[in-house]
């Protein structure tokens, strides 16, 4: 066979995950809900921001969540508690959700009674900045406890993030963290995301936090007026 | 074409990874090296637990690290100092070690002078368990900071490894976490795998851990004498 001379490039081809998170975002869009994607590490207080956060906007907006799990269901109940509207997605091994997967937790969701929506993600430092689900923020949760390394070994995840928490101050006086380090490592990474301290055990914090949401989720309700 | 009747079945093949697991296996029985596959969140204490057993073991059995991490050398830069073989792997963005990782980095460890070598799996709760590298002994880190209810999100992991250690109860006073509820959780999924309770701070339970991998080294050295 002759050598082909020109081939033919066809560039941003968008992958089967990112067609159906353009979806999704469509969706929300059209709905008006603001969609956080919400990541961390196993154990770093997801599901435990969400509910200090459902507390704090309570009669300013309209809260629903999909809770993404390995396996189990321990996250939707305690949500669930809250008399909030949540789905719960089991990956089954999967390290990470996917725009499909949250696609279907949209359908069994009551999207006219919704104006924030957090996508808790599997606990995952890695796998999961890399599937888009449609949602509007990237936020991840530091904590105290799992070191002030943590953006040295991870850059990925603090690189990609419109937002960061670093939880369980609460815990400074009993663990070796070096704030300032802390610091200097994720501005290196990410100068430009708001960085919030906050304690989801004694709640410090958490005002300045849910604050910024409702300043972004109007920034959205304003775009698609 | 007409419908084949009888179809060939080949069974056990072997992945490309788990070939090269294998012939680690073979290098490390070799040698006398009793391996240590080391998994965990990120933050967990695995390279706090790996230089406080290096410093329990000191005199009795001469140690080697492998550093997995997605990036940075953070980690191999502690262990160095003191005076340990380490070789540090940077997956760029891989969420687990693979056996021919571990291949590349057997090839640069002096293995004529180790008898127990420690690789540290990239800090993920999920993806590791997937991926054989050559190991004797799969063991996890839990700790105190992420919660009692990790087994029930994190099953694979907890049912998968040989020993579990429980890192940070220092920090037991301070948080709430239900030591009960972790057992009960623990023995569901894995009724035999020892569990051992530490400090990586205080050094508190870094005995019998210690003591247990020198137990273990034993046994692997009667058999190959």
């Amino acid at each position: 066979m002759p050598v082909q001379k020109t081939l033919p490039v066809v560039e941003k081809i968008l992958s089967a995950n990112d067609l159906i998170a353009l979806e999704n975002r469509e969706l929300l869009d059209q709905k008006g809900i603001l969609a956080v994607n919400v990541m961390a590490s196993p154990g770093a207080g997801k599901t435990s921001l969400i509910l200090r956060t459902i507390a704090a906007l309570e009669g300013s907006v309209r809260i629903g969540v999909i809770e993404g799990d390995v396996a189990g269901r321990v996250d939707a109940d305690k949500v669930g508690e809250t008399g909030t509207p949540v789905v719960q997605i089991n990956t089954g091994g999967g390290c990470h959700l996917d725009a499909p997967q949250v696609q279907s937790a949209l359908r069994a969701l009551p999207l006219d009674e919704i104006d924030l929506l957090f996508i808790e993600n599997v606990g995952n430092l890695i796998c999961p900045t890399g599937f888009a689900l449609g949602e509007h923020i990237n936020m991840m949760i530091a904590n105290v406890p799992e070191g002030h390394d943590k953006p040295i070994k991870y850059p990925g995840m603090f690189t990609a993030v419109d937002a960061l928490v670093l939880n369980k101050i609460d815990l400074l006086p009993y663990i070796d963290f070096d704030l300032d380090a802390f610091r200097t490592a994720v501005r290196a990474l990410n100068p430009q995301a708001p960085l919030f301290q906050v304690s989801c055990k004694t709640g410090e914090g958490i005002d300045a936090w849910a604050g910024w949401l409702l300043a972004c989720r109007s920034g959205v309700t304003a775009e698609s007026a």
